[in-house]
């Protein structure tokens, strides 16, 4: 699953938090970035485009580990800024039900969710945007899909670790097509 | 439950909707108005105040009749904007999902909704308000509690037809103690 | 939408509820049948087979009108006893919140979702299936798909007015593949 | 937050736990067991009655850790049997999607949880159970509440750590009261 650099320092070593993570689920929250129209629909889902240590691209949602002592919508905005910069205007969900839990499994197969380096369970929101964004930090552009151009399996082979099937997940629960 | 003259002519005429509501559900969207702060949390639940027939007032969330060939959506768009006033700014929910359905029956005690007129389905939804509210139609104010004034049984008292059990049912959806 | 004859007697003639079909919307709930393992993952989803008035066959859903002081709870299990036979032992959400609500349009193209004959909008719930199905009345078979199958392309096109997006939407909800 | 011991040996030694419980979040889950009749609707709520160290007793719902390498799902079903005993028939939800995020800090009125001990984000679900409950380890007895006995203020002055808000949330969800 990708996640860039933490914005504040951690509360452990890479080598501490590489011994945890063979050893129990870390938590993350995931947010699919969407515009949506004036009385909510859905018109835009945004994707990242991130390049990979080998050079390769990929798109991804935002996403990012749940610190000590921080709010799962505290977790949720930092990781919004990180990715979409201090002006996208993110509208963070009033209720913490999140529309789904994506299990991401070193052992591939378990569940649609995979990521080799850990056993993550991602809290995942739908976020509205309605400012500008500018990514930062490892995110080399933001892209704004229709919902059709986001469920195209096109796209889907562009993302990693299942993301495509949290993106279409996404989209069943805004009433879209999948 | 309270429900104010339809901005567009109906398709019945009243007698029409009079036979009708006996013998059909009527489906109904309603909207918990909110104030979030800027990681989405709730910091007011918004209170309609109305006066009755007999000169006594009551508090109420905003609701109204989904008419034909209008999405749920647009409904609750249109019914917010009836109530809240045109520069109200309210932010229609992404996904179509609602937060519960409230039954009202015209027997009291099938659900803990009651409507004594006629048998209305309605679907729940809670709705952050970011602009400026301007009670219009019958609704004389509009008042904004704290999520813990919301869920005390004086204010309770104030509401009718079970509209004090879907305020507590929005606040726990949001993670208040309801 | 398909919809099999009412078990009770409705309080319209036909003439009548044929009026207000093009008028008003109407209320239905629909029905996702799945069979769980004992941690509660869909391992198959349960499709009717129908036969249409010109003899070709579709798959649908379970489906059917919400009746006058009816809960949304009874019309459920009402609907599945008339499509699964006495015996499907269904088990009947205990939350009232709908996976998604799906609002078909006589016009094509509003939602996913259309009907020809009405404005319906519909509460469609997942309901897992512990006993044994005998389809009945205007169903011709049940056939029980694992979620891949439910969600190929070459079923989805025999399913009519968007119910293939509605299983897809299912899945999505119950962490599958969409 | 109550937490039994584990019937699988941990990972981790106990000191390690303890260092990490100071400096990451912990995944729980945690479930509200409940009696269901026929159409779904919740007729009691399940408690737990526990000893706590210095002789007095407290009520609470099933809760435990997820485990490195363990689904929701079966982290679920693995506390279920390890308080209700194995012929409970817990039905676990078929979809992840849980009804209510509840983060348990370690600093009081962060939000309405608390755990002295650590910060603990549990997903909650509402669980039907169809079977006989035999409460093991500390868990001293299962009592049945009606959904207006468990949102009693004298019953919620029974239970620890903010879980009465937990069990009137789950009560709001399920179209109760609260």
């Amino acid at each position: 699953m990708t996640e860039t650099a933490e914005t504040r320092p951690g509360w452990f070593s890479d080598r501490e938090l590489e011994s945890i993570r063979g050893r129990m689920p870390v938590m993350y929250v995931q947010a699919v970035p969407v515009r949506v129209d004036e009385v909510g629909e859905v018109t835009r889902v945004g994707l990242l485009m991130r390049a990979t240590a080998d050079g390769r691209f990929h798109r991804s949602v935002v996403s990012g580990r749940v610190l000590y002592h921080e709010r799962v919508r505290d977790a949720l905005l930092r990781h919004l800024e990180k990715d979409l910069g201090p002006v996208a205007l993110p509208r963070v969900p009033a209720s913490p039900q999140p529309f789904t839990v994506a299990e991401y499994f070193p052992t591939p197969g378990v569940t649609p969710f995979h990521d080799p380096r850990q056993h993550a369970v991602a809290l995942a929101y739908i976020v509205p945007v309605a400012g500008d964004c500018q990514p930062r930090q490892d995110a080399l552009d933001l892209v704004w899909l229709t919902p059709e151009e986001a469920a195209d399996p096109v796209v889907g082979a562009e993302m990693n670790d299942g993301q495509d099937v949290l993106v279409r997940q996404a989209l069943a629960h805004v009433g879209h097509a999948p």
